[in-house]
């Protein structure tokens, strides 16, 4: 039965899996764990890794949570109906080297007591400097799950997450993208337990996709410079996620875990005016464009 | 004839003489400025500090913008004209020592073609730890100008003061209040000549507070563990500019001149998981509620 039951239990593996996968990969340090439990209904389990040997910080968080459809529910998400479930992963990943790239995934299950349900979710990858061999391979990956269910989820959901993973003020994306989707049903060609699978099989997709940008880039040496110019882009992940991303600015106006929300942004961040760049930091900045197709 | 082009020329005067009383406290740094324009209409000259001997960053904006009235500002403002004037000066500082507060001032105007016109500002200080005398050095220092024009101004400013300058999602004001004011009109009781000094009476009062605060701090030896700290309240200043401050995203939304809005933000914050606080730590915690009465 892919009932909510169902879903948050094979969520709940996914997070073990991923958690498990990370610390491998990160071969420094463990997650620590806290859960919580909301007061209107349902709870979590945050998973927060400082300073391992790859990541400098990074969570990987399970909730499921429920309760009555809030006024601000109703009128942000658009429902009708009374009380509400969801349940989710959501992880960001910011590692120490500034060659390897920040990343972002979430799948989530959401229900009505009037019978509607979607799924939806995304991966994005934030690298500070774009290397467009390894944005291809991440890309690939993406697109290799996808086309598993329907050859029409790549290019959509790819479009989706330039448009969805993009700072109008800076008139950049936040990264090299990835995808996103949203309201995803069952229809006539998929079902709601295939749609689980693929959120399912994305979520283990994403230690393999991480692994393969880590190891290119985790030995490699960096400079001061460097460092300032990671800071500084961590600076504009602060923004789209402070600014813009949904899960984010609506989790804190309606009473959300903050420091379970917070846990995407880095340790530390920086804003300078004006900032004068590289060749090799404009280099970047010319590729945090919409549009790019990746696949080569 | 207090007129727009006569506020604005008063306001433009009122940043240059800011400008000069803070590079006198700084001691080690002059203001670079930009002048900018605005497609739409209008322009305005953004002042920036870095790396002085007391101020690590800080902007002291003047803006006069102007044209037709966007359906995201009718909307947002709840506005009913076609045209719009606003004019103002904008001011954050953030201090090297966490000893020091940072501090934030705006005073503005705002007509539109229908003839309604008001008058808006604030000032709040966010010291990284409270001291109490000097909070009510602070808050003595606004009762002072406030009492010239009408005594019921500074108990409603600072109730609105602790309103505004809160962040929801942390249940922490974000320092020590100070006033805030919006919609001010001429009334039986007082002129709109009255309405533009009380602004630039706050406006001049702004070096004259900070200095008291910074000549108190200044010379204070400092920890790494300070730092530590005052990166991590710099954050939560990130958090209430990015998600709640209506200047910023306001701005932000209707393609105002990013770099200059976001002068506000310091050169590097910080965002730990569930950080442990050391005692000082909590007593300024403690403080960082609404309603405190801080004359004494």
């Amino acid at each position: 039965m892919c009932n909510r039951h169902h879903i948050a239990a094979e969520f709940r593996s996914l997070q073990d899996h991923i958690c498990e996968a990370i610390e491998a990969l990160d071969g420094g340090q463990k997650f620590q764990e806290d859960k919580w439990q909301r007061a209107e209904g349902g709870g979590g389990r945050t998973r927060i890794m400082s300073h391992g040997a790859l990541i400098e910080k990074g969570g990987v968080n399970f909730s499921e949570v429920y309760g009555p459809v809030s006024d601000l529910m109703r009128k942000q998400l658009n429902l009708d109906g009374d009380e509400f479930y969801a349940t989710g992963v959501s992880i960001v990943l910011h590692p120490h080297n500034p060659h390897v790239p920040i990343i972002h995934m979430n799948v989530r299950y959401f229900e009505l007591n009037t019978g509607v349900y979607w799924f939806g979710g995304g991966i994005d990858l934030t690298p500070h400097y774009v290397v467009p061999e390894y944005a291809t391979k991440f890309h690939q990956g993406l697109k290799g799950v996808c086309d598993q269910y329907n050859s029409s989820f790549y290019p959509k959901f790819k479009q989706w997450a330039d448009d969805y993973f993009f700072i109008p003020h800076r008139n950049e994306t936040r990264g090299i993208g990835g995808i996103f989707y949203d309201h995803l049903k069952a229809d006539e060609l998929i079902s709601k337990e295939q749609l689980l699978d693929f959120s399912l099989d994305l979520g283990r997709l994403f230690p393999v996709v991480y692994k393969k940008q880590a190891d290119a880039f985790r030995n490699l040496p960096f400079s001061d410079e460097e460092i300032a110019w990671r800071n500084y882009r961590r600076g504009r992940y602060v923004e789209f996620n402070l600014v813009y991303d949904r899960g984010t600015t609506f989790g804190l106006k309606t009473n959300g875990r903050t420091e379970s929300i917070l846990m995407s942004l880095p340790e530390n961040a920086s804003w300078i005016y004006n900032r004068e760049h590289n060749e090799k930091e404009i280099d970047t900045l010319n590729q945090l464009k919409k549009g790019i197709n990746w696949l080569g």
